[in-house]
């Protein structure tokens, strides 16, 4: 399938990276293109540059906001919740239309430094906003809960954990949880939690979830509910 | 010990109820004491009335919010949201100077029905709330996160899950980690997050709660963290 992801930070790349393994031709895209590739040395977290990245993952095409949402098939928001509606707005609301939109980002302000907290929530949710923008896309929330290596490879911990889906569309939200499962992830591990307004839990949970990696001084965890049995 | 619970609904009950069963003195408080005693018939979740109960709970002590606040060498918090700080300000401040105050509620809103919003949220919680009123109160925010009898009896569900401590005091945090010991939960399992701040983590994981109550269609349910292997 063709991908486009929005988004070329952590979550962009090794959600790219993935796709690609499984076989899928995946366009990056970024706000500017000759800024992004312009980038040398290593980012706030250590890791190379995109462009040294993208000589590594040669499969892998960069493109504008606008290219990566015209080349996919499916769309990935990996952007930070800050950049969203102006990724989006660049993309150009044509390139959504009709898609399956799979949103991961979150809407979190670190202006005030650690720990961050949320510019969308309660009454509200980024997934929302993003689907009231853009009614003719799919919006399906997924994968905001984790860090991008559990993401896409849910079996680095040492059971099985849960990953949550919200959205209107049943059909676009079957095309994700079959993503997902090529991911990794197992069928039963998916919790599918009902219409748009759902992401307001699954947004609401970073709160807590950056407090554990504090606690835990590792973000390699997840949330699994565990249910009585019946 | 002796402990005064404030609040006779299914929290303050259950907790109640075990804490008489493990040898403990407890008196639950009320804001009108005659009026609590004077319903009959069952209430919205088919469970008898007060009055039933404490026929078949006799050790219990039924007081006022006044005498169940001086009667405690600890208290426990089991109001819901919108009754918390009445109910405090009836304890009344110098029964709960130095004292350990165990925060169970939850600052929902459900006056515009399901699912509920919280009426304290994102920069601010509930816990805070409490311990900025009563700052010589040792406030630990625990329990919140689950069904009341999970709580109690977190051995219910078929694997260990967590619950969370939240406050400023460590000698507190380490008193309401030996009774919650002694309901069943394992040392490893409670996970003290830092000061009464991260409560607003744990009480903004309630909107996710309660839409899997609605996805499960029961309450018997809880979080667990899942760490990678070091």
């Amino acid at each position: 399938m063709k991908i486009g992801i929005l988004g070329t930070g952590v979550v962009g790349q090794t959600i790219a990276e993935k796709l690609s393994q499984l076989g899928h031709q995946v366009m990056m895209g970024t706000r500017d293109k000759q800024a992004t590739l312009a980038k040398t040395g290593k980012d706030n977290f250590g890791r190379p540059a995109l462009s040294e990245w993208l000589k590594n993952n040669v499969k892998i095409q960069l493109g504008t906001f606008s290219e990566a949402g015209a080349f996919g098939e499916v769309l990935v928001n990996a952007t930070n919740g800050f950049g969203t509606l102006p990724a989006l707005e660049s993309a150009g609301k044509n390139n959504l239309t009709n898609k399956v939109l799979i949103d991961i980002s979150n809407p979190l302000d670190f202006s005030k430094g650690m720990p961050p907290t949320l510019f969308i929530s309660n009454t509200d949710s980024m997934a929302e906003l993003i689907q009231r923008t853009y009614p003719e896309a799919k919006v399906v929330k997924a994968l905001n809960t984790m860090n991008a290596y559990v993401m896409t490879n849910p079996k680095l911990l040492p059971e099985p954990t849960n990953v949550f889906l919200n959205g209107n569309d049943s059909v676009a939200k079957n095309e994700v949880k079959k993503l997902l499962m090529s991911f990794g992830w197992n069928d039963q591990d998916i919790i599918d939690m009902g219409d748009i307004t759902t992401a307001r839990g699954t947004e609401q949970i970073l709160p807590i979830w950056v407090r554990l990696w504090g606690t835990f001084q590792t973000p390699m965890f997840n949330f699994k509910i565990v249910t009585a049995k019946s």
